[in-house]
């Protein structure tokens, strides 16, 4: 069905809807979109019913973007749901398995409609929410949305002195030296992020080598009871010159690694990848790397990056 | 401000709003929320102003959710954003930073009432969406919220003869051999993921041994326009027999290593895994691996898992 089609449908309705008044849903203090009027009414105005324009993807699900069709902008919770409602039945009819609703944010209250037809947020950004129902048999199919952050720490070296940058959080009750790092921003790679971030709390330029240790923490504090992914790499300076960002740090220092690996001013991670970085001095980092390397994604003609251990050079790459 | 407060205020304006007749945002096509006369109304009522009940942050920002502080069910868009606008008058005039509000999905029709003041989804999840605005200088220093999905694959690594499990999935266009996996629920640690994707694709039992390999991908279409990350583990099988999932699956083999490592029927990151893990089986799996070791969180009384490099026996650990 065509948008055009669904917005010659809808227009009349809300005007002759406006111009009653029992069906005004402010004037009776109930949850507002409880209006069995209301569909009698779409039904005597209109005669047909059809479902709200949406696409099929090749799971079978429908999606509506409530954006795209038309819709009035003041539009009720109550004649929305009906709207919903009728959809819902051809959907279900046609053997449709989930029904996605991306709403714009100034028509969050069809939002609320939506959720007394089961709906649930997927998820929302911006100035938009998706919201899902699983029509299909059985639990749910649909996939979650995103559900970890990602922070980054960079630890960088200097081999000529066997010196590691580190840091004193301003804001923490224990002062323990950590490797500077911070949160990815959307769609930035880890070792950008690294370097980017070593660089605004030390005013020190280094550039990635590898990746080093990663942790996954669930129902985290500062992740708004998602997952974190903590992941530290292995830096090496381009300068040396300390100009820490007195906002973010209480100290920052170039502090010997073999000390790190032993003060109690520390955190366990940091005195675990202090003991790797000093076996990686004496041994070569080759023990402990994950080196990175860059791939053409097959769909998006853009590239992904790859951590594992380097393969050996008799390897074919 | 107590929230009870807060009711008190706010009752007898909606009863008197829903008695008028002017204001019913469902009368006038225009957006519900442009309602000037209602916030004459308001003060004409009360007298007195006074921020929604927050709670405020250690970083000056202050948090409101609208399920607890007594609005009914019914508010207009309208009264809301008139209370939410002397709530951010008062709320910068004491110089709070940031506002986050909490809305559960039927009162999401105050979510566009509060865009209208510059509120953007922060994020939304089931039952509520958390909306947020910058009160502060310069840019938003506000965190982001997730931006990862996390994604797992098991090896099955039959170290007797040399054999991994692989699939190829059913509704690909190339039949390509891949190692099981899939997308990690909710709080599911990754080894955790991988065994259970194993088993539900292949019927394979097995255990976690150690990580590969990671790879970061942005703007991935299977995961609604966010990143992904993309996780190989190394597992050793419990049971041998194949009973795999024909929904999900068109084969499942246990396959010579050495032939996936040099199969064009494969994916460029499975052939490289491939090529580690026969550099493992002759080498040690020592050479290829990241160990996991569980540490206990400082602050939940949780644990975290921590994957590294195995250290040299002489390191303390």
């Amino acid at each position: 069905m065509a948008a055009s089609g669904f917005v010659y449908k809808l227009i009349p309705l809300v005007r002759g809807r406006l111009r009653g008044r029992t069906s005004c849903p402010a004037r009776i203090p109930v949850r507002a979109f409880s209006c069995t009027a209301s569909r009698s009414q779409l039904h005597s105005v209109e005669g047909t019913g059809g479902p709200l324009a949406g696409k099929v993807d090749r799971f079978g699900g429908v999606t509506v973007n409530l954006a795209d069709i038309g819709l009035p902008a003041d539009i009720s919770e109550c004649l929305f749901s009906t709207l919903l409602q009728e959809s819902l039945v051809q959907w279900k009819a046609e053997g449709k398995v989930a029904v996605w609703l991306r709403v714009p944010i100034s028509l969050s209250r069809c939002a609320a409609a939506a959720s007394t037809h089961g709906f649930t947020f997927h998820h929302a950004t911006h100035d938009h929410a998706v919201l899902s129902l699983w029509l299909g048999e059985g639990e749910s199919r649909l996939p979650g949305f995103a559900t970890h952050q990602v922070g980054v720490a960079g630890a960088v070296v200097d081999e000529s002195n066997g010196k590691v940058l580190v840091v004193q959080d301003r804001n923490k009750t224990k002062n323990a030296w950590k490797f500077p790092g911070g949160l990815s921003d959307p769609g930035e790679n880890i070792g950008v992020t690294a370097v980017r971030e070593v660089f605004e709390e030390t005013g020190v330029r280094s550039e990635f080598r590898s990746l080093l240790s990663i942790r996954q923490q669930h129902n985290h504090p500062g992740a708004f009871g998602m997952s974190d992914m903590y992941i530290i790499c292995r830096l090496s300076p381009l300068t040396y010159d300390i100009n820490f960002c007195t906002q973010e740090c209480l100290r920052c220092e170039w502090l010997d690694l073999a000390e790190l690996a032993k003060t109690n001013d520390t955190t366990p991670i940091t005195s675990r990848v202090a003991r790797l970085l000093l076996h990686g001095l004496e041994r070569g980092f080759g023990e402990i790397d994950l080196s990175m390397e860059e791939l053409p994604a097959v769909y998006s003609g853009m590239f992904y990056q790859l951590y594992h251990r380097q393969l050996p050079p008799t390897s074919k790459s």
